[in-house]
Parts: structure tokens; C-alpha cells; sequence
């Protein structure tokens, strides 16, 4: 085995090197948009199917992250691919949806999940997604780069089409003729019989992989309950494979607050499942900006940028929340301060320290 | 032991992909100069406070690790903040120091320093720093990354002045009045009342992290002593929190001279405590370049290049020498030599084997 | 505590970063050439040896791994010398070759080889190479880093003549008229004596580090026999210094296939031993590319692009591959397929399920 030389650094690893070059998309005086409206993308739509992406090309702020709303008629599925430049982290929000992962030691899995499961794909391990059953079903695929789109997803249809037929004879010790009736173009989104209720073996029977590449994340007792809410979380500490990200709802009532904080270790990529949100950020030199996000729009948070959420619609909402590590960090205001001293606080805010007698004791990650 | 925060791979982990792509600023036909004068630049003045930095700003070859000499006079704080992107080392020079850090598990630690004592906060880590005590105190801070400054330094009355007091209210838990009388500008130094010796708990209570963020360099007995000089040395094997950064003290005689050597995985950065020296470095195809540094000046080694230090002044002096890697490593030209045979030098050189006789037969550290 | 799964980032370490921004080269309509023919090139020669070298100038694909041919007469050396931006991986051809190599611990290790031999020096180490016997010697060094040559390479004969005699003096505690018949110009391929056919202990005497750099590739049973070649294959796990780079020799019969594939965490390069062959490569968005490679040549494979290689000559011949981790993975697109259930193939590809009864059932990682 060989574990043995891969670094720990002391921001969890991913993230490391991500943002020592200022980037100039957010070097200017004022900060740039950190929103984009995704499903009312255009996106690429197949009959009742569609993808939706957000990467630097819509949202030039998300250097880090990106990601895409999918949409599966019955019978679709996207075709098997790869991505050579990102890990895909995968959350259904309706339907059922089936899956299919190799990796690198040959071993497939294939798992089936419902809303509020999620998957975890490494970089560069091939997979394939279908609808299950005779309802559309519907996920948000979140990737590690933000670049991962452009040149960095590989169809196996694209692929097969273009090498020659003798070639693939030899290659797969069958005729050449067999691929006569392959498709000569891209599939992408490939349309078929609604699949078995249960999965059929693979064609090498079943040799299943170590680590799962499933969590059942709202199937979960909540991370931790507030006054005003409820989160759900998973990191590499609760799902192995998952090493260079981390996920999380955010359910809260109206009127709750997501205190200030900030994420020393990751940037952050988020998804409205429902409701309505202002979120703040602040990006150090007096710049701050505020961003209205619903249903279906998406945020991005750059790493160690500040930044607070609030539900300031009127109804109890969800908001879909991905890091670009397997190590989850924060630090919240709240408890900054009060790791602090009253005389710290006063000359610090030029105040009387008494003031400071009536603030948190401890952290406050949700406010109402 | 030293495996717990691994850069075992070959280069030591932090600063593998400085340099893959070649930098323009030291691609050119001639090296760069490699020096600034930092206690004679300008920087940013409150009365008898201030901070001077070197950034790839001031000293474009610095594309790893920045700096700054910062005078903190008596009852003045820098005040409460954190680095987006670089971990920061800290060297107190004089007087005497406190410093508070939060990390993300709520953990804060609150220590003081005295002349040779520092600290090391991990990226993205909140802290803040204040003189202890009626006399001024002076410490150098580093940071593993050249452009950590530009839009990379994150303080918290900038944050608080520009959220709404109603959103602070709901933050806090406090009435929204509260905020009224907060600063309306960044603070940066706040001036306050001198600290109480003895350090007053803060408001959450003493939760402290597993890891201590101070290590006292020079109480130490030196790493080794030389004919000419002595050095003192931590490394993440003594100090284990201090993942990404080295740190040395070098005091060298007259005429001392620390041998032609290179950091195979670490760029360096050197600040003058006192004396005078001469620095050279070695670029590879022909580019050879000196510096002369005296007190306060700064110095800049990229990874990999060789160089050598000389007291060329008339006292002992001593030079603070910081490196981006937390396994410290050196290969001497001395010892290179010494591992070779007579007959590979000959060759080598073109000259007689004999001569290597009266070559040291092992390193060479300092020579006088 | 969260340290325990950080390590296994899913692609094995040193090329996680190498390719999430898209690279120019490589983001056309179409794809660039990603042959090199490098025995044909000028290169660097000195009577009967020579160095020639395939980077990002020769080659601009190859951002992620340089190559270089080199043979030395008898009694030439490469002098001493290290890279401060790559590690060095060396196979022997021809010839014996004898390698001096220290590291930052101060121990030297002597080794020699033969063809099928090689040698892995981490970043920055200093090492020297030359011909033992007499007769020339011939191996082929690959970089992890495309970029490795320009002002990456440092010479130890460089160096000393650029340094006064007066430092070098004082430096290695010698008169300063020893060094007045050193050479004056970088002195690269030195020709001296046939070496000792054992080797001389070094000036410190045999001080040797714990683990070695040398490892007898060819001597070892193929790490596969397949019908149509055969493999040997050494990574880390083997041969545990080599934590960045692995090492390839695939022998192929005429006709034979190394099949469809990708390397979902490493760039791939190539150099024809003998015979002649076609590699294809696919590099998403209907984008792909054949290139016919004979001895001497190179090619190029960026991390994650599917490719295949064919013997199209007419006798049995050789390939050596090196790839820039020390953690090889590869997936087939024989055992991808053979990872799903023929439903999923039938939907993919439009056709009946049955079709598929005749694929592969298992790997097929060369075909015939």
C-alpha cells in the first residue's frame, strides 16, 4: 500500500495552494457578483432532460467550485464519462437515480439513492447516472475546480466513434462489424428502456470497492439542531472517500440567521433547494456586498472570505452548502469573540468592556 | 519523530509547486536584486507604532514568503484579524508581547512573549497581538506565501463597521444600540489601556487548544555551536503546529562564513537582528549575484539556489532566517564534496585527485 | 481529530494541482501534435556524447514531465550538478553507468548500472552520473516538470568559479590557490580517467541513506505476461523513494494493443526503445489525434486523456513509459465496460443488450 507520503497540511489538504496568486476576478475595489441565477440558465436540454452549469464562465468568482443542475426524464441517463480535472459530489432533491462507478483497481459500484442522498466520484473515475423508475428525476452535481467543464469531460460515446472499427475489434475481441450500429456522434444524454428494478450484475459480476461512494445524508439525525434550524453535514470524517469536499443543508426558519464566520480552509459553493436568502460577504479593505439568492440560484464564497446567511423570506427554506475539502472548518464570529478577554474587546473596539459581559459565552452558529 | 504532518514527499510538502513554471522575475539574463531595505521603508505609522511589509510589492523575487517589521508602542493592539491566504510566524525582537489565536474547533489560546520567543497561527486562523507592559515591543512577522497582504488581510472592525447593526443585533444577541458606538473605520491599531499582567480569562473561559501556538527559540540551548557562530533552530519536529514554516537564528563572528549551501524544498527569507553581511547567490547558467545587508535589511532566497552567508562587518551579528517548509533541510557544498571519491572530483574538475585530500572530510556548517 | 483520512487524496499526490486550469496548448478546436522526435534533435554534444532534451519549448503539450537522451564517451562524467524544479528518474539503455547521489541528511550513496537499471533522485539532491568501462553508456532521464531544464539545472562547476577564491578558501579550508586551476567556464560532460571499476569510498567515507535509489527493472520477472507483450512496472510501492514518478517497459509483439485507456491522476510520457508504433489519443469534444512513433522518439499523454498504443511494425518492440506519480492507476475501457450491467451498455449505445454478451468479461489489458 501506499499512503504513506501524501501531505497533511495544515488547511486540510485540497485547498492548499488555491489562493496564494490574487485572483484579479476578485482584486478590484469593489467585489464582484458572487450570484448566479442557475435553473434560470439555458443549459443543455434533451427533450424532458437538461444540464445547467455554473463554472468560471457564468459566475467568474468561482474559481474553485463548480457545478450543475440535472434534470433526468424516465429512461435517460448520462452516458458513462469521466472528468480528468474534478471529483464530483452528487445530491438528489427528487427521484430516484442509479449509478455506476470503476476505479482505478477495477472494482464497480452501483448504488441506487433517493432525495437527500448523495454520491462522491474521485477525479478521473469513470461513471454513469440514470433515472430510476417512471418519474423525472432531478440532482445538483458539485465539482472540486471551477474550470472542470471546458475540455475536462470525457463521453465514452465520443470516444468509441472516434477510433476505427478494426481498432476496436482488436481492442475488445469481438467484430468489427459490432459497432457498426454505435452512434456516430456524442450521446451525452442517452435515452432507453427505464432500467431493472433491481440492478443486473455487471458483465464481471460484482467486485465492489472498499469505501462506498454513497452517504444517505438526510436520512441522518441532524449534525445539530439551533433555535431557528437544523443542519445536516458530511465530511471525509463520516464518508471516507469523500477526501476533498465536504456538504452540508441548512435548514432555517424565517427570520434565521447563519452567523458571520469564515472557512480558514475551503471555499464554499451554494445551491437554494428552497426559499429565499440574503447572504453578506466581505472580502477584506472595506469591500462588502450582499446577494438576494431562491429557489435554484447559486452563491460563492471564496476561501477565508466572511460572509453570513439569512432567511429572509417567509417561509422555512434549505440551501444546498459544498466545500472544496474533506476536513470541515469554520469560525464563527461569535465564538471568536468570545475567545476573547473583555480588555482584548474594548481597546480593540475603543468600547467599555462591560459592554462585552452581555455576548455569547460560546458560539452561536444559527441566530434568531 | 517527524511523520505526523508528513511532507515526506521528496521536496517537503509546502512549497512543492512553487516553482514548477518558470517565474519571469528570475528568467532573465541577470539575477534580480534579491534585497530590501526594510526598516527603512515608509510603511504604515499611528503615532510610535507601525508596520513595514515585504511583499513581492517591495521585493518582486519574494514570490513565497513576505514579511513585516512591525513597533507596537505601549497600550496599542494590532487588532483582531485573519490571513485568507498565508500562515503567519511571528519573532519578537524586544519588549514584550500577548498574543490571542482561535482555531476552528473554538479552541483560543492566549500566550506572551518576551526577545526570541514566537508563534506560529495557521492559515486563516483569528488573532491578534498587543505590548505588554509601559515599553514598546518589536517583532518580525512572515508569511508563507509573497502576496499574503493584497486583499489578503481580514480585520474585524472592517467587517463589523459595514453589517447593518440590526443584522449584529441578531448576530450577538445584544440590542442593535449596541453597535452605535463601534468604530466606523478600520481600527488596524487600536490604542487602549496597558493590559493587565496576568492575562483575564476570556468571556467563553480557558478552552485551549492541544497544540501550543509559542515556541521559545532562544531559551533554548543552541541547535549546534561552531567555530565562528551558533545557530538556533525549530522546525514542525520541535514545534509541531509550525506545518509550513522553519525558523533559524544564526549568530556569526567576524569573518564567519555560513558555507555554500541550497534548501532542495524550502525558498528562504532572511532579516538582519545586527551586524553586517554579505550575501551571494547562485542562479544557474552563469547568473551569480551579492547583496550586502546590514540591520533591518531583508533577504530572499529562491528554492533550490544556492548561497552563502558572510559576516562582513566588525561585530558578532545575528540574522533571522524563516523558510516555507516545516521539515527544514540543507545540502552543503562541503558535505556534497565530502561524499564524493577522489576520483570523481578529479574528473570533475579536471585537476589531480590529491588536492581533495585537504578537503573536509565531513559538512562544514560555518567556517571562519 | 481529523488527521487520519487527509492523506488519501484521490489522485495520488504530486499531480493533483497539474491540470485544473485549462491549459492553452491543449484547450483548441484541436488537439496539438504530442510527438517529439528526440533522438533526431541536435541537442548538446562534446566529442562522442551528447544530451538532447524534450520540454514544454521542444514539446509544448508536455507541461508535466521533461525527458532527455544522454551518452557519455568512456571517462566522461555529467558533473555535479541538481535540479531545483524536478526530481530526475534515469533508465539505462546501453552501457554501465555509475551515479553518485547525496541527500539533505548528509549521506551519499554510490550505485551502478546496467541496462534495464534505473535510478530516482529526489528534487534538489546533487548527484553525478558517468560511463564506467570502456564503452559509452546510454539512458534516458525523465522530470516531473515540464519546465525543468530552463534555469532549472545548477552545476557545481558554475557555481565555484563564479565565487572568489578568498570565500572558496575559507569555505572548504584551503589555500586559496587551490582553486586557480579549477575550470572557468561550466565544465556539464567532464572528461577524465576510465572510473576505478570498484568504487573509492567518498572523502566522509561510506555513509549510506536508508533507503536506496537504484532498482533492477528488467532483472525482475515482467510484473504481467499478457498475450501479445509483456510488462514490467515499478512504482512507490516498490520502490519507495520513486514517490512522484513511476516507470514502464512494455514489450509488445507485432500487431498487439496496450488497449483504450486513461490515467485518471498522472500525465503519461513515452519513449520508443525499439519498434514502431501509433498511439492515439482522445482528448474529449470530438477531439482526436494518431501520431506514429519509431525509436528514439517521444510522445506525450496529459493526465486524464484517453490513449491507446499499437505495435504497427513488423518485429516485437519496446516502449519505456514514466508517469509523474509514485502511485500508478490506470482504467481500462475493456474493464470499465465490463464494470456495468448490459442494460446500461444497451442504453448508452442505443443497441440491443445482447450484443454485449461477447465483450470482455474482465480486464483486457493488452490484445492481439
Amino acid at each position: 500500500m501506499f499512503t504513506a507520503f501524501t501531505p497533511i497540511s495544515s488547511d486540510g489538504g485540497s485547498s492548499t495552494f488555491q489562493n496564494n496568486v490574487p485572483d484579479p476576478v476578485t482584486s478590484g475595489v469593489e467585489l464582484p457578483t458572487f450570484k448566479f441565477e442557475l435553473e434560470k440558465s439555458a443549459g443543455r436540454v434533451m427533450g424532458a432532460s437538461y444540464g445547467k452549469e455554473a463554472t468560471v464562465e457564468q459566475l467568474p468568482i468561482s474559481k474553485a467550485i463548480a457545478g450543475v443542475s440535472m434534470r433526468l426524464a424516465p429512461g435517460v441517463m448520462r452516458e458513462l464519462h469521466w472528468h480528468a480535472t474534478a471529483a464530483e459530489w452528487g445530491f438528489v432533491t427528487a427521484g430516484l437515480v442509479r449509478t455506476t462507478v470503476m476505479d482505478p483497481a477495477g472494482k464497480a459500484e452501483t448504488n441506487e439513492f433517493g432525495p437527500g442522498d448523495l454520491w462522491y466520484f474521485p477525479r478521473g473515475h469513470g461513471h454513469a447516472i440514470e433515472t430510476l423508475g417512471d418519474q423525472a428525476c432531478h440532482f445538483i452535481l458539485v465539482f472540486d475546480n471551477g474550470y472542470f467543464s471546458e475540455f475536462g469531460t470525457f463521453s465514452i460515446s465520443d470516444w468509441i466513434r472516434l477510433v476505427d472499427n478494426t481498432t476496436l475489434a482488436k481492442n475488445f475481441g469481438v467484430p468489427a462489424s459490432t459497432f457498426q450500429s454505435f452512434p456516430k456522434q456524442e450521446v451525452y444524454f442517452a435515452k432507453g428502456k427505464i432500467p431493472p428494478a433491481v440492478a443486473p450484475a455487471p458483465l464481471q459480476g460484482w467486485k465492489t470497492p472498499p469505501l462506498t461512494h454513497k452517504y444517505r445524508l438526510l436520512s441522518q439525525d441532524p449534525f445539530e439542531v439551533f433555535s431557528g434550524g437544523r443542519e445536516w453535514r458530511v465530511d471525509g470524517s463520516q464518508f471516507p472517500i469523500s477526501t476533498t469536499m465536504t456538504g452540508v443543508v441548512l435548514e432555517m426558519e424565517p427570520g434565521a440567521l447563519r452567523t458571520l464566520h469564515w472557512h480558514p480552509n475551503a471555499a464554499e459553493w451554494q445551491y437554494v433547494l428552497g426559499g429565499q436568502f440574503e447572504v453578506t460577504l466581505f472580502g477584506s479593505k472595506a469591500r462588502f456586498r450582499k446577494e438576494t439568492i431562491g429557489q435554484g440560484d447559486v452563491a460563492y464564497i471564496p476561501q477565508g472570505f466572511g460572509h453570513s446567511i439569512e432567511n429572509t423570506g417567509q417561509q422555512t427554506g434549505r440551501i444546498l452548502i459544498v466545500f472544496n475539502t474533506g476536513h470541515y472548518q469554520t469560525i464563527d464570529l461569535t465564538q471568536w469573540i468570545a475567545g476573547q478577554s473583555p480588555d482584548v474587546l474594548a481597546t480593540n473596539f475603543g468600547v467599555d468592556a462591560a459592554i462585552f459581559d452581555k455576548f455569547p459565552k460560546s458560539d452561536v452558529f444559527m441566530a434568531k
